[in-house]
């Protein structure tokens, strides 16, 4: 194994409390976290399925803002919606998230394989401190995960065969695709990702490669 | 200005240096160092005319390799041939190259904006302790400086303006192509790069907005 590709979203960064935080500050409500987040996979699916080109997540969360407004009842200006969209780029790491990484990054390659386009992922690993090798992704492919050529534009990207890879996420969907394609498999429970009332991925669901509690356990298991 | 792209051979690394050191001890004489080098323009050129689709630069290298090979009248097996290629992956930084980047990644986004291919470019950074934010350039584009779109392509993957970005090199060709698109542009000689008797790119061409003697004053001239 040479190189871990990440999930970003829930697996290296709590993004539930970072637009929430931002969300206060603004006056809105919490509720507006999770019914933005709602809007995500529902949104990439109109990509998947031919209707709209290729457009980047700033793009799709900025509809989501204004869907979840209008459904809330929220009144928000349009230069406050352009400006509260890019919250996605301004999320804070689970606590074990960046040492686990630096242990990782001195044995392997480590780059993000995330639906966010490459200047959200470089902003966030700028504001998050995620020390990325190298900014992999959606954009490469101009497709969204789960698609195959996601993840295999990825790893060739990185001039590796798919048994030289692994896919580290808290999310058995992600987990699935990945070990479809033969890279190996790397489950992070992140259990209160959609906060405490969380009722999916809190167990690995298939026998994956590496099944660790943090990021500093994964570190462990694979010897780094 | 938010983000400063950089060339990376010559201007980041002394590609000179360590690729005679990696031939010694194939027990290569050093004029394969600038032979294989002299060979890079007039292969890229291959792909810019059109007569070659896009391939990466270990498929260009290797190409060199065999052609610098067979004129000085060397022979070498196909295996240690294609471990040889690799060497434009292992190439050391200039003295000030890790400690002005880091200097100037506080400040600014930083990332290659190199003909080299992200596995190399990756690779390099890991070996050089190169702190890139990102790994931009041809790849992203299918094309090779100084065409455009190689530099517009990184620019647009940044979620940036041509006028928010600053080209770092020490060619007057790659700056000058730069700054046609409306980049920024900074200056550093290099005057060793080709070895004691470089007789280009000694002194800066045009006034470019930065002229440095070095990364570290460049960080200076920078407030970084």
């Amino acid at each position: 194994m040479r190189a871990l590709l990440f999930d970003v979203f829930g697996t290296c960064v709590d993004w539930r409390t970072s637009v929430i935080s931002e969300a206060r500050e603004r006056g809105l409500p919490d509720a507006v976290a999770d019914a933005w987040r709602a809007q995500y996979q529902p949104l990439m699916e109109t990509v998947h399925s031919g209707g709209r080109p290729w457009v980047n997540l700033d793009v799709l969360h900025r509809i989501g803002l204004n869907r979840v407004l209008a459904d809330l009842g929220l009144s928000m200006a349009e230069a406050e919606r352009a400006a509260f969209t890019t919250v996605w780029h301004r999320l804070g790491p689970w606590p074990d998230t960046v040492a686990g990484l630096e242990r990782l990054k001195r044995r392997f390659i480590v780059a993000p394989c995330s639906n966010g386009h490459i200047a959200l992922t470089v902003n966030m690993a700028r504001y998050a401190g995620l020390p990325w090798d190298a900014i992999l992704g959606a954009e490469l492919a101009h497709a969204y995960k789960p698609q195959p050529e996601v993840y295999l534009r990825s790893v060739r990207a990185l001039g590796l065969e798919v048994g030289e890879v692994t896919m580290v996420a808290a999310h058995n969907g992600d987990l699935e695709a990945a070990a479809a394609l033969g890279l190996g498999t790397a489950f992070v429970a992140r259990p209160t990702e959609h906060g405490p009332g969380q009722t999916t991925d809190l167990e690995p669901a298939h026998a994956y490669d590496v099944v660790a509690r943090d990021f500093l356990e994964l570190a462990d298991r694979l010897g780094a």
